[in-house]
């Protein structure tokens, strides 16, 4: 199974791919797609969205994982977050890739054990989980290996196995699954 | 001049396109891009994005103008809104379309005359303005044609037709530009 990770952001979307066979992750690619602080708004939406489509396209993931988010600091950083989050969205979509969304403490509780881990915890263990000689930086694009380190552990579940073959159980509130 | 005014959200989506000879308007085209409750989140992306870049590319406007939104009810309609908003400028930025913003007291003052404007007094007005024989409804049409009609207002004056013209002022800081 290969799931692609995405940490989306106005100014810089972290992106982590990752190959498993069930027991061990072997990273495939991660990075970050930046733009300066001259690219007007509408061009960073561009370069975030093309960006995406092209990593899709190379690296053929079996799903997207995406934190779904309910909260931010104030509307304002939300109505930012919510233009990266959806051309993100969209770029997974279009691509015909199914979507699942984990909520941040989903991810962190999945990752490092519990749902309150520091940022820094969070890169630790994904450097030891895929065997990396660094922690991935900058840190949006350990957050999106995080993700979807936690959707490889999910998908293990035989719960989540039954969620992924398209029968939607009530257990699993938070877990969303979308097929594009 | 030929603008395309757009009034983005994740249930429906108004767009309406205008043509001006400077002193009299007249309607191209308008309408609402809506999807079924039964439509998943990204789907509904997926729809916005193609729909406006399929409209963009048969009605080839000069400009695409767009409410810009600082406020919300709350963070999480303030979230699902920048989604939407986020794809809709993806699709104008996508077809090369310069973008314009204003704020909503911005349009409610070009259309109706204030500011505080009520939503049935901005229907009222468009319908006069473009001389229709019924308001266009339902109301995220009419508001897409405001904005619409909010930039031919403003780009009568000369103040904005050197800003059109690529050199900006900083006497109209709510004014922006963005060139795709």
């Amino acid at each position: 199974m290969r799931v692609f990770g995405i940490d989306p952001g106005s100014e810089r979307t972290g992106y982590g791919c990752l190959e498993t066979d069930g027991s061990r992750h072997r990273l495939v690619v991660c990075g970050a797609l930046s733009t300066t602080a001259a690219t007007s708004f509408p061009d960073r939406l561009l370069a975030i969205h093309a960006g995406l489509a092209e990593l899709l396209a190379a690296h053929r993931p079996d799903c997207v994982a995406i934190e779904n988010i309910f909260h931010a600091r104030n509307v304002r950083s939300a109505l930012k977050l919510g233009h990266a989050r959806g051309v993100a969205l969209l770029a997974a979509s279009g691509a015909g890739v199914p979507i699942v969304e984990y909520s941040p403490a989903e991810v962190k509780r999945a990752v490092v054990g519990f749902g309150r881990a520091e940022k820094h915890q969070v890169g630790e263990m994904v450097k030891l989980l895929l065997g990396l000689d660094v922690v991935p930086a900058p840190h949006d694009v350990a957050d999106a290996l995080a993700v979807a380190i936690c959707h490889v552990h999910s998908a293990r579940s035989p719960a989540i196995e039954a969620l992924s073959a398209q029968k939607p159980t009530t257990s699993l509130r938070s877990w969303r699954h979308y097929r594009a």
